[in-house]
Parts: structure tokens; C-alpha cells; sequence
């Protein structure tokens, strides 16, 4: 079993060679140009470990990686024009390089093109291959919808916004490791085992990515902490606050959350109310609960204990990062 | 064999059956809506052709044409954000009655929702079925894009014009017949043919649509006329009369097609200047080569008479209506 740093490049390799420069150009520099961006690549390395758990020969799963890597392109294209956001990954975002129609036509044609290597799988397991990924989309397209309506909704639960990340974030990881398994015949067990497992570190993914935005250590880090308070997002943190604070702190925190505007000491306010709740802690307790809740789902396996020690290690990598 | 006009209403009948009516329902409601609007869904009617040239049980080649029908509607969502459209078949666009972040979104989950119905294909022409309807939503991308470029570009040419609705429009006439005509197994022979023969039916109905709106009877054609000449659209009247005009007459038409507005004396003019060219007869009479190509496509299928006949009634339809 290779491990994550070995997957990652191999598969980086393999998205360098196929190249996605048709015509007309101006269509397809956008996606070359997100494609280039470069990112961990995660759901694809988790396609080909969910591969490598039951079979030998990698490159088999490797259209269905690119499949994966290529959707999530996608849905970051479009996910960008709705959110208004200019830059990603350092670089400018594809609507504000080119313009917002550019960007809606890209990524239409990303996500078909994400179909054509989906549909590479051999045709025994074609149907089921499919029929995750397309209820994976739809899901996902859910996810970001809620995500969306949040924004403008007041009585938000805690419940409400997991099943939100579940959706945006949660499945596709789920799906990225069970569609390789299926390539690799894995059986309907281990399949639905390793969909689970995929889906709890999806949250625990999204809960530290919460929790680094606000809590996280900027020189590791790598970028300004506070974004998510600056921005007024209703994240874990900011939930299980109003869930657990008295109503003078209630009212002060819903209030600094109606104001727009980049603010250091609102940022400070914040994040002490946070820490005299505890909902660092508490986000910290989801993320280990989310973290062993895997761990269990790892155990019920059906693969060697050298294999499924590599995908505990991608588990604690996603979880427990700091960057 | 079915009429066009039975097969409509088969279709409309079984397409009311699908409900679109998922969470969040802001996400599913701009879907339902899009599709109530009706239409006159010649594409699922084709696929159900395709189909009946060959097959006897038309519910199998149902999932593909609904499958057609929704990829077709979700274009017509994003590509009404793309043009600014307000209005479409008389009623307000998605974009407008919602917003552009539903209207992507929606688009979005309509598209992944077309997929689920195509992958109902039966396993043994999965594959072949899907590698055409990618293809074929990837070629309608080109298109769009190609439109979208026209609009800024002062050299398109008469051949351009053509590569541009024969990606746009005539691909998906051309994939719903032979989508059908797969779910029937037809030959690989007489699914090609039949491609072929949508394909040209499809630049016939794109500059037949063009011909109207310039030249139609307002009172049969229902809408009013000069649209095109009003957005200085270029198309093919527009594109052949720069061909044939004089070095005068063509830099009055680029200066015409310089200004925007409304403006009864410039549609005037320019149908003038068309007819004085005689672009209005090179219109009518590319039609009718793109009608006769069909029909010695039609001819070569291995398919009874009676059958298609039917099909030829569709290619003068869509052909030679006057709406």
C-alpha cells in the first residue's frame, strides 16, 4: 500500500498528462488553468486507497480519480461565482480572471468532462460507479444550497449545519473512497464500510478546517486566521455559542455578526466569547468523536492491518493537521 | 409507429409523472418550474423515434428521453444567465424570478439529474450511451461558447455560423435520435445514419428559426418579429448579406449592427437590405439542402416505409413550419 505523499504525486503525475486544451480555447484555458492550481488532491488519493485496499493494479482506478478530481474542480468554479471570491489558492479565481459566464460554461463542460472518465469503468460495475457519482452531485449541490440559504437564515441549528458539511463536503470524500473500492470489486460491505468511514473524516475535515480559520496558528497556518468571523459565517463555533451562551452574550454575539467589514478587535470579541464558552473545546471533542467514529468503521474492514494502517494515517492527516 | 404528436403527449404525460420536488426545495422548485413551462420537447420525442424505428416497448427508451429533456432544460438555465434573457416561452427565466446563484445551482443538479435517467441504460450499452450524451453536452458547451464569442468578434464567417449551431443545436437532435435508436440495438450502421440525419435536421430547424424571426408571419409566428436584428445578432441572413453586399452596403449593415435599441426603422432597413441581396432566398434554399440531405439519410436507414415516414414528418415539421 503506498502511502498518502506517494498516491498524491503519483496521481499529480497523471493529471499532468492529460491535457485539456480544446477548442475553443477560451472554454478550456479556465479549467487547464484551475486544473494547474494544484490543491492536495485528496479525494483522488482517496480513490486510489480505496483502490489499493483490494487490488494490485492502480491504474485501473485512475480514471475514476481523475473523475473525482475534476468534479470537485467543478463545483469550486461555480462555488466561487456565488460566493464572490477572488482569490483561491493564491491565485485569482476563475470568474474574476475571466468573467462570471466564462466561469458557468467551464465548469458545465468540467463536469461533463468529469463524466467521460467516469464512464471509463468496465461495464459490470458501470452502473453502480455512476449512480454514486451522480447522487454525489446532487448532494453536494444540496450541501451548497443549504450552505447558501444559511447566510440569510437567523435560527441555524448545530444539527442543520453538520448536515450541511455532510453534504458539501462529507460525501464526496465518502464517494471518492468507495468508487475505488468498487473498482477494485471490493465487496457491498467493505464498498458501504469505506463510504461511511470517508463520510465521518469528511466532517472531522470540514469541523478543523472550522476550527484552524478561527483558532489555527498563522505561521503554520500559512494564511490570516479570523476569516470566518470577518465574514459572518455560521460555523460550529459560532453555533454552539449562541446554543450555549446567556442572552447578554447571545444578543452580543448575533450583533457583532450583523456587521461587514475586516475588524481585528471584532475578531479578539470573538474569539474570547468562543473561549469562555468552551466551543473550542467542544469543536475539538466533534472532531476526536468524528476521528474514532472512523477509526471504528476502519476496524470492520475486510483488508490487512498494513493497508488499513495507511488510511488511518490519511485520517489523522485530514483531522488533525494544522494547516 | 407513433405520431409526433402522440409521442408529445406520451411524453408530457410521463414527464409530469417525475416529480422534481426534493430539499432544499429553493434548490428543486427553479427545476419543477423550468420544466412546467412546457415546450414543445422535440428532443425526447426524437429519442422516442429513434427508439420506435427499431423497438417495439417504448417505456425503455423513456429514462433517455427524459434524460434528454432535462439536459436540454438545463442549457436553457444557464444559457438565460448567459444572455440576459428576462423572458422564456412567455414566462419570466429562472434567473430572473430567482437569482444567478440559484439559476447555476439548479442548472447544476438538473444536469447531474439527467445523468441518473441516462445511466438507466441497461449495462450492455451503458457505456455507448453515455460516451454519446458526455459528448454530445460537451459539444453544446463548445457552442454556447462559440455564440458567446460571435457577439464580440467582427469576422465570423458563413462556415463559423454553421460549426457554431451544428455544435449548439444540431448535436442533441442528432445524440436524442441515436440515444433511441441504441436502446432499440440498432445497428452501429443505422445509429450513425440516424445521427447524421438529426444533425442536418437540426441546422435546418436552427436557420428555419433564424428565417422567422426576421421574416415570419407575426400573426402565425406568435412573437414579434426583427429580434435578431435588433441585438445585432449575426447570424446567417446577417453573415451571407456582408458576402454578397457591395463595400457601401456592407458598412451601412456593420454600422447598423454597430447600435442597440429598439427601433422599427433599423429592422426595416435591414430586412431591405436582405432581400435586395437576396439572402432571405440563400436562407430557404440551405434549408431545403439541409432537408434533402436529410432525407437521403432517411433513406439509407434499414427501417420500414411506414416508420419512416413518420420521421420525415418530423424533419418537415421542424423544417418548414412557419412557427
Amino acid at each position: 500500500m503506498y502511502s498518502q505523499q506517494e498516491l498524491s504525486r503519483f496521481f499529480e503525475e497523471k493529471l499532468r498528462e492529460e491535457r485539456f486544451d480544446g477548442n475553443p480555447h477560451q472554454l478550456y484555458d479556465p479549467i487547464q488553468y484551475m486544473l494547474d492550481l494544484g490543491g492536495k488532491r485528496l479525494r483522488p488519493v482517496l480513490t486510489l486507497m480505496g483502490y489499493g485496499l483490494f487490488g494490485d493494479d492502480l491504474e485501473k482506478a485512475l480514471p475514476q480519480a481523475i473523475a473525482i478530481e475534476l468534479f470537485h474542480n467543478f463545483t469550486l468554479i461555480h462555488d466561487d461565482i456565488m460566493d464572490n471570491a477572488p482569490v483561491r489558492r493564491g491565485k485569482t479565481t476563475v470568474y474574476k480572471k475571466w468573467d462570471s459566464n466564462t466561469a458557468i460554461l467551464s465548469g458545465d463542460t468540467l463536469f461533463a468532462l468529469a463524466y467521460q472518465y467516469a464512464q471509463k469503468a468496465d461495464s459490470d460495475i458501470l452502473g453502480e460507479v455512476l449512480s454514486v457519482f451522480s447522487r454525489t452531485a446532487i448532494e453536494v449541490c444540496e450541501g451548497q444550497q443549504m450552505d447558501l440559504e444559511f447566510e440569510k437564515k437567523n435560527d441555524v441549528s448545530v444539527e442543520e449545519y453538520i448536515e450541511m458539511i455532510r453534504l458539501k463536503t462529507g460525501v464526496l470524500f465518502a464517494a471518492s473512497l468507495k468508487i475505488g473500492s468498487l473498482i477494485a470489486r471490493a465487496s457491498k460491505e467493505d464498498s458501504e464500510t469505506l463510504y461511511k468511514f470517508g463520510e465521518v473524516i469528511g466532517l472531522g475535515f470540514q469541523l478543523q478546517d472550522d476550527y484552524l480559520d478561527t483558532f489555527g496558528d498563522e505561521k503554520i497556518f500559512g494564511k490570516k486566521t479570523g476569516g470566518d468571523i470577518v465574514t459572518n459565517k455560521k460555523t460550529f463555533l459560532y453555533l454552539k455559542a449562541l446554543e450555549k451562551a446567556d442572552d447578554t452574550t447571545r444578543k452580543q454575539l448575533i450583533d457583532l455578526y450583523s456587521k461587514t467589514g475586516d475588524d481585528e478587535e471584532k475578531i479578539g470579541t470573538v474569539k474570547n466569547i468562543f473561549r469562555e464558552l468552551k466551543v473550542d473545546n467542544d469543536n475539538i471533542e466533534l472532531i476526536n468523536q468524528y476521528f474514532n467514529e472512523s477509526i471504528s468503521f476502519l476496524d470492520k474492514l475486510n483488508a490487512s492491518d498494513e493497508k488499513k494502517q495507511e488510511l488511518r494515517k490519511v485520517a489523522e492527516n485530514m483531522i488533525k493537521r494544522e494547516k
